[in-house]
């Protein structure tokens, strides 16, 4: 039997962050049956810190099952109908893999684009159709680096449900889900939550849940059945076994992120961002985001040849930081791969030392 | 903020076990990111784990991003197309659920039932329909705690693909998954295989490979991109973020596994369900099952009126093995609720020791 690596990292891609240090003591904790009743406990405790990391009184508030594109799928099977229009805003890989679940749903997609490395115009897709069921719109693309605006879409949706991608934005930059009138959302657990991927956080409004559908395409997202188990109804019904183990460490992320309070948090993540934009530019780096739209927890910088060292292209420079100091940063997406880097700062990992440590590795390598 | 409780159990109820104990091991690991190369290195080594397990040399055979019920979901979404006619076993709840699953992909679904607590015939199964895309069977009922034969049903399947839940069986009783002509398997990790609830092993067939539809409804589960990032193709791509401590935990489980060697981990199951099941009869109970198609790794009992003590309900009984003796077991389902027991034996649960326990615990409780 192979004895496998130990080796760890300091984790800057674009996700997963290193957990935060309560995580490895939750998965410590014996396992429970999913119905136990000390189970249920923990799983109505970490649904009750969803709602205050969400920033929302919504009732049907869980961790789904499955990694944040279970939870993007969840978020469109159980409320698009064949032929539902939905209106989507595109200026990134995930916005257009939004079109491709929705599509797969039988939505009819109405795409609304900007550039890679811009911001949506929150009006353009307010314009893009007389009446969609449906807006949607990633919060914090991570193929990019871009915040997109929610607010004026809450303000301007009318009879339209928003459905907004939190992935790298919870717990890393505020989210207002009540706020802002947000119908939809949902995240990852290994971003700036700080927990080890595996659970998608997804919070329903009132308005979207009387719109569910009566019999989603999918049984393993039916949220109808789903909101039975979670509590988020009267009797608890058998749906699925919870995944017990991610539970514990997500309740654990949750408490620390809670512990230490969202505004601190926040704070805690833009300082970082900053401190890495600058040190970036300083190293002679152009940032790829547009200003005024960057993320503080996931940074873009363009890599032309002439910042490579000799013998090093993008992906070199990128290994040899991962061989020689144990950091790990992503490389471009799309069009963009070889050409851009994507610098993840979140969750426990959003510490000024670990931005220190970026920028002394990142100059050493690329010989500055 | 709230302390939860740490309180551990004996899990012998149809799901979770208790993980071996080299799965604390494995979550005590550190993350790495889902693309760095030595995460790359487990994810391979637990697919060829579970290739030893499933005794196949399905080149994609992988770890689906959910609990079992992803597993099945995955099973059909990936097959199905609008009409395709598929035969189902159904003779307990997850026959049952089959059934609602491939519906919902749009199949045209011919039932072939027995009654619970009896196994399918293979030759009804066969003959259902003249030309089925698919033939689906449960191998191990976690509902009744029946077995049903999968052998003939290969034998027999003609051009069907057989796709088998082997949820509760792999790693309990053996599955051939290549002797006996198995198409698409999938099970879960918190049964048999020592592990906690949330991934689903799935195999699948060359011939079954090549009848994957183009487009999935689902794109989360949508296995031609999944097989593209766990290398079961060329080159890798990124389809969604791996769970990397629970890949990590199930490499274990399985690692425990395959060092004790599967003959004696059947072996092991198979002495602690006769043990079971010998004492259940001794204190007087009736099993549920039809005999030999009993799974050792999962019992069911009747529970007539007249073995209860005063005082206590069939539920009452479970709770004060629970409070009491920190023993789970669980009821039974659909119209067997309140009437039976479903007690299982399972992964690192099913040792001589547990049954010892459990049977001197129900005897106190019942008052023989």
């Amino acid at each position: 039997m192979r004895r496998m690596p130990r080796t760890d990292r300091v984790l800057m891609g674009p996700g997963p962050s290193n957990p935060y240090p309560e995580v490895a003591e939750a998965f410590a904790r014996p396992v429970l049956g999913h119905l136990d009743p000390e189970f249920i406990d923990v799983l109505d405790d970490t649904c009750e810190r969803l709602r205050q990391v969400f920033r929302t009184k919504n009732q049907l508030t869980i961790p789904v099952s499955g990694t944040g594109s279970a939870g993007m799928e969840a978020a469109f099977v159980n409320w698009v109908e064949p032929g539902s229009p939905v209106v989507v805003g595109v200026n990134g890989l995930f916005g257009e893999r939004m079109c491709d679940v929705a599509a797969r749903c039988g939505a009819e997609v109405v795409r609304v684009e900007a550039p890679w490395g811009r911001a949506l115009d929150p009006q353009a897709v307010l314009d893009a159709h007389p009446a969609p069921a449906i807006i949607a719109v990633v919060h914090a693309e991570t193929s990019t680096g871009v915040r997109n605006d929610i607010e004026p879409l809450g303000a301007g949706k009318g009879d339209a449900l928003l459905l907004v991608d939190c992935v790298t934005s919870l717990a890393g930059i505020p989210v207002e889900t009540d706020g802002w009138g947000v119908d939809i959302a949902y995240s990852g657990t290994q971003k700036c939550l700080g927990v080890p991927p595996g659970l998608a956080p997804l919070t329903v409004s009132e308005r979207a849940r009387e719109r569910i559908v009566e019999r989603p395409r999918s049984w393993y997202l039916d949220l109808n059945m789903i909101a039975r188990y979670a509590g988020a109804t009267g009797a608890r019904t058998y749906h699925h076994t919870a995944p017990v183990s991610m539970v514990y460490a997500l309740h654990a992320g949750l408490g620390a992120v809670l512990a230490e309070g969202l505004d601190e948090v926040w704070h805690r993540h833009a300082e970082c961002g900053r401190l890495l934009q600058d040190g970036l530019q300083k190293l002679g780096l152009e940032l790829f985001a547009e200003e005024g739209h960057r993320l503080p927890e996931l940074t873009t910088v363009w890599v032309p040849d002439d910042v490579l060292p000799p013998g090093l292209d993008e992906a070199g420079v990128r290994r040899t930081l991962l061989e020689r100091h144990g950091i790990e940063i992503g490389g471009g997406l799309g069009e963009y791969a070889g050409r851009t880097w994507r610098i993840g700062c979140m969750g426990h990992t959003a510490r000024p030392r670990n931005v220190a440590l970026l920028l002394a590795a990142l100059a050493e390598v690329l010989g500055r």
